[in-house]
């Protein structure tokens, strides 16, 4: 039906109608004192939903944009750094690494398995001249969750390298209490637990990570995240950002303010449990290896099924877009998105329609009715 | 009065209801064929407006990234280009160009003079390495515009060179035949002739600037043009694109084909030329040099008086925002942007809140009414 699609994609993710409506008002100068009062309140609740006292800085970008930032902007050529790589936003790191000349080791596990810390430890106590391991929080590409906590831990008892992580699916969605964990640097992007449109990218900053920056030769300009330091600093910009959709971000962060950072870290956990026993109860496989599931992604591997023929048939039938899988796991997942904006509903229709898909395709191998039961039951046990 | 807010500042600029109407629905997946659609339709309409068989790439970022991108993908590190500056913008090439080690040999004139086309052509004479001659056609900040038409003849005749050239305020305000003219790399961004909100840049490649982004070296990822080109052949973005900007770039390019370019372009000298007839009946001097006034934004030096109080007397009793001076044209000069989505009215009701301030200031020089009169003679002088 025209109009009526249920965005249930790792991102772009749903947006409530407030922000939209914010979205869509009349821009107003960029240089105004309204304008500027609107940068402060989302400077304020972007640092509350980092956790952090440090910086955090509005890209007008893709979260790519703010990847890019991160590394450019601490880092020099030729320096050496760890990349985590078991996804494809993880091979992206590398990507931007070399692009700019940096020296990678990479840590690779298979798609679907988490990163091993000890394996960063184990060259991070080798070798005094790491200057940065870089990896990716939530991997969305395969719906796993890596643990940032312990291998942050075993980068702070290095004494050159700091900590780069891309948080673009699991900020908003997990805890990620970037001062306690000791974070230097996140990247994430408006389009995920945001609540918003894709347009807007944030790349956070400690102490540490400026202090790299100050001996970082990589050249830039519109990524030169000192500009947007000194900016920020007079609640502005150095070029002219995306005014409406910094109406949005400060109408979404309200939103979440209200909501609280416990219980949107509840919800999704809810809803990933939800997902998962779901589809384990329908007789379906999780991709992600038991305990490392996104709370933002679940990826199912429906074994002997085409996932693309589920996925259409979900599109077709129920207006619900599910993501493929990526490159070699194309036809082989499908990933259900329940990041930001979703609500038990959301969860409820997506079980059902799979299991709807399934039945019509003659491949359930379990009672109709069985996964939305699972889900139900796990709703109901784990209020919110 | 609260949201009765009137842009006049060359950006952002009026945005129609419609366009804001598209950017405010629901986003939808940016790799669904609904999505390719779109970008098919507004890469045809960006070649329209280009005037151009070349490629127009869309990126998510401000103008400054399409500048950049510009640059990064042409061009390698010690080229020698030469970069024309008077004005702010200007400056911000020479800017970017240093900072990836570019040699650069400035032509200067004062802000306010517009560029000398045979200085350019003195210099291609007798330098063969010159690799790029870049430059800003509309100065933003001064309100000049320059005679790309002639550089870029010079440039044509040189051996080796490009050149490139920001149209951020010129494109959709007055004729840029990109490919007539062999303009071979043109930045512009949304927020200007567009009538849209910031959030999307544009970089416009002809054959010779593919052939130059061939030897270049520069690194980058994020503002790769080879990325952006591989995708838009498949009417698709290389990274998560602002997909709700998308939706009101439609909407424009739609409302700009329907107006004609001939038609949009005689509207902004119409109101280029009303508006600054009006400022000089009324005893105002404008501060571009005479016949290089910007079809986009009117200049004007108030002798003896302070800009910056006029412009916030018209903000205060008229809600129009008019653009103040920049760096040591601050209080100098004020700025009235008639760019983009601006009818017969905006500049009516301009004109006669700069009357009505000059003369609530005691400091207007002719009989109230003597602007809004010359004015309104152009206007009804020269037909749309």
């Amino acid at each position: 039906m025209q109009d009526k699609l249920t965005l249930m994609i790792p991102g772009p993710t749903p947006v409530p109608e407030r922000v939209l409506k914010a979205l869509g008002k009349h821009p107003i100068g960029h240089r105004s004192q309204e304008f500027q009062q609107i940068v402060k309140r989302t400077t304020e609740l972007l640092k509350w939903l980092h956790q952090t006292n440090g910086d955090v800085l509005t890209i007008t970008g893709s979260g790519t944009a703010a990847m890019e930032a991160a590394i450019i902007n601490t880092l020099s050529q030729g320096d050496k750094v760890i990349c985590g790589e078991n996804g494809k936003f993880g091979e992206r790191w590398v990507k931007v690494a070399k692009a700019y000349g940096l020296d990678v080791t990479t840590i690779k596990e298979d798609w679907g398995k988490p990163l091993d810390p000890e394996k960063f430890k184990s060259i991070l106590d080798k070798d005094d001249e790491i200057r940065a391991v870089i990896i990716t929080h939530s991997e969305t590409s395969t719906g796993i969750i890596n643990d940032l906590k312990a291998i942050s831990r075993h980068v702070k008892a290095h004494r050159n390298a700091i900590i780069i992580a891309d948080c673009v699916t699991s900020l908003g969605a997990c805890n990620v209490p970037m001062d306690e964990w000791g974070i230097d640097v996140i990247a994430s992007g408006s389009q995920k637990g945001y609540m918003m449109p894709p347009g807007l990218s944030f790349v956070a900053m400690n102490e540490n990570a400026w202090e790299a920056s100050k001996r970082s030769n990589l050249p830039k300009f519109y990524l030169d995240l000192q500009s947007y330091k000194k900016s920020i600093d007079k609640d502005s910009n150095p070029f002219t950002p995306s005014v409406n959709l910094y109406f949005a971000l400060e109408e979404s962060l309200s939103m979440m303010k209200d909501e609280g950072l416990s219980s949107i870290f509840n919800r999704h956990k809810r809803h990933m449990n939800a997902t998962q026993e779901a589809m384990k109860s329908m007789g379906l496989d999780l991709f992600a290896k038991d305990g490392f599931g996104s709370p933002a992604i679940t990826s199912v591997e429906p074994t002997g099924l085409d996932a693309e023929t589920i996925r259409k048939t979900v599109k077709v039938n129920f207006d619900i877009l599910l993501a493929g899988g990526q490159d070699h796991l194309k036809g082989k997942i499908f990933r259900i998105g329940h990041l930001g904006f979703v609500n038990d509903r959301d969860i409820i229709t997506a079980v059902a329609a799979i299991e709807s898909a399934l039945d019509q395709l003659n491949e359930l191998k379990k009672p109709l009715g069985t996964g939305v039961a699972t889900a139900t039951k796990i709703l109901n046990k784990q209020s919110n």
